[in-house]
């Protein structure tokens, strides 16, 4: 069953239904005008990743400020945004199974639909979903620019599977995707700029040597909330993928020069026990908010700490017992980790000024397949 | 949305689409028929924790076995349960807000519905949401046995708030909730059963308070996978409340003297990519299957480590790349902790000698509130 809305448009924030999850819509739209700020007067275009916020209704306001499309990691995501009228989705990520990629390739009837591969396995099976759905589907070779997960090493092999796309009948090489995820969260900015250094300068290589070959790169997809400024100053990316500066979680907060945005989206939390002067219990633990990268922030509450979760607590501790929260009071809390946190919610609460405003259903919940 | 139904019955395990949530059924009737064995004989009952495996379906195969009734921790979860025929449900948890508290009493029309407080001004808020509905509700002292969470302290603060819900005319004091959570994941069993038998002394103590001051106490409710047999041998507990001990995770398996159950819940997940000798990655990260208990074990391979997770990538690696499971391939992951695993998907694909034999909807997904 999905779960019921928590709220109704009109409510003020301190009645929604906890847990909930609520996005601060002044905050949000900042974010959204700050990244289309940033592009302004470029070349490079943002393809927002909706991994983060699984939602047609919050990928149409990024392209209504300039985003060419979005970005997915699964099959089921891109259903949920092609079904929801997004015309142009890339699956940044490998699809393995016939089951799949048959589901893709009918996708590609509605909406422009682009995939990776590092493998030329993949490929043939990329070419035989496309024939039998009788569409041509744009496909982009992964290089491994230091992630060391997926993707074929820059240069002669990213070559060669180039070469194998752009021989494939249903097929059409469409560019490099070159996505450094684990820069993302190194906290010293030097370090992480390093680090991009050697992803743009893998990228830049794999692009002279493609065209060495007569393969043009009509797109170089990478970049996240991290570290976008060097992508986009590169001259080489054309394409951004940032998804999480639309809501910007703790662990971004967490970098040393932060990105530039807000904290838009939190976890709206009710205190159900206070039976000792310096612990107060929340109703919202693992099951609420994943802890893979830390706990949550109490928003606007200094000297209030969430220190533990369980499945369905989350433990606060005050030093000072009168900043102890109340029994029944509601509290903001800033998730470590934006993106499966949205992933646990069937409903996002748009709050402005302390009022409910909208609800928006998180579409795309689950659709890990 | 929904997510499909990943399998058909009828299907071969390698035939199902991934990250999909398997149940092997031969394992978990072992584990069923486990329990009640355990229980048989005896005058302790099994209230099962529908907190685990949030599905009417389960809940009924635990009472065809002689549980009396499930617990859950969510007023969502107890809805969920009662429509579902649930006769007997309790909410061994706070539920604070009047809205919840009125969805809690509008079940009491149609199941037994109990619940636990820690506080007088909980007690006020259940007594006004009884008498609106026209309903008696049990209800339950919950003491802190150690857990150091909720729940007020064993004898004397006990007696009194339990007093507090005697002398109110909708309610009926109905026992104590003495649950020693992080007692279950104490690795070392002596020092496990000494945590266990200072919850068990605790309770003994405000038992005979209670009746001294002329309350009796029909249930003392708690224990978990990990400590049952402590509970069940002491002579004070009426009531166990383990759930994991239907599915068993890899983080319980890890306890010294691990619980008699066998693994019967899986995550199956694809190889979607296999770009170098010593890796291999699958399509199940952090969205997949929380990691706050650790990272998942690849079930029957040994030599393949799952070493890291991101939202929609596990890394798996191999020392000898002979072993390194190929593209394409299924793989069952052993989650690290069940509770919040179950919690992701909408469908269990039950599993018996390698066929899908049935889909059951975990009902009670996302049901937070």
């Amino acid at each position: 069953m999905l779960q019921s809305p928590p709220a109704e448009p009109g409510m003020r924030e301190d009645e929604v239904d906890t847990p909930a999850l609520i996005l601060d819509l002044d905050a949000f739209e900042h974010n959204l005008d700050t990244m289309a700020g940033f592009l302004a007067g470029t070349n490079v275009k943002l393809r927002a990743h909706a991994k983060t916020h699984k939602s047609p209704v919050i990928a149409r306001l990024q392209m209504d400020r300039g985003a060419i499309g979005q970005c997915v990691q699964k099959v089921g995501e891109a259903e949920i945004l092609a079904w929801g009228g997004v015309p142009d989705v890339m699956v940044t990520n490998q699809v393995v199974g016939a089951r799949k990629l048959a589901r893709l390739a009918a996708l590609a009837k509605i909406s422009r639909v682009s995939i990776c591969v590092d493998d030329p396995a993949q490929v043939a099976a990329i070419e035989q979903a496309a024939e039998a759905a009788g569409v041509r589907i744009p496909v982009l070779v992964e290089i491994d620019v230091g992630g060391k997960r997926c993707g074929v090493q820059a240069g002669p092999p990213a070559v060669a599977l180039a070469e194998v796309i752009a021989a494939s009948k249903h097929l059409r090489f469409y560019g490099i995707q070159a996505y450094h995820g684990s820069a993302q969260h190194i906290r010293d900015p030097q370090v992480r700029a390093t680090a991009i250094a050697s992803a743009v300068e893998a990228s830049r290589r794999t692009v002279e040597q493609l065209r060495q070959r007569g393969l043009e790169c009509p797109v170089v997809g990478g970049a996240g909330s991290g570290s976008f400024q060097h992508e986009l100053a590169s001259g080489v990316y054309t394409e951004l993928q940032a998804g999480s500066y639309a809501f910007m979680d703790a662990d971004y907060a967490r970098n040393t020069e932060a990105p530039p945005f807000q904290h838009a989206l939190f976890v709206l939390a009710t205190v159900m026990s206070a039976s000792s002067p310096q612990v107060a219990v929340v109703d919202a633990g693992h099951k609420a908010m994943p802890t893979d990268s830390g706990f949550p922030v109490v928003s606007g509450r200094p000297g209030v700490s969430y220190v533990s979760a369980s499945d369905e607590h989350g433990k606060l501790t005050v030093e000072d017992p009168a900043l102890r929260p109340r029994l029944g009071e509601k509290l903001r809390l800033i998730p470590g980790h934006c993106d499966p946190t949205v992933d646990r919610y069937d409903w996002y609460v748009g709050v402005r000024k302390g009022r409910v405003e909208s609800l928006w259903p998180v579409a795309a919940r689950g659709a890990m397949a």
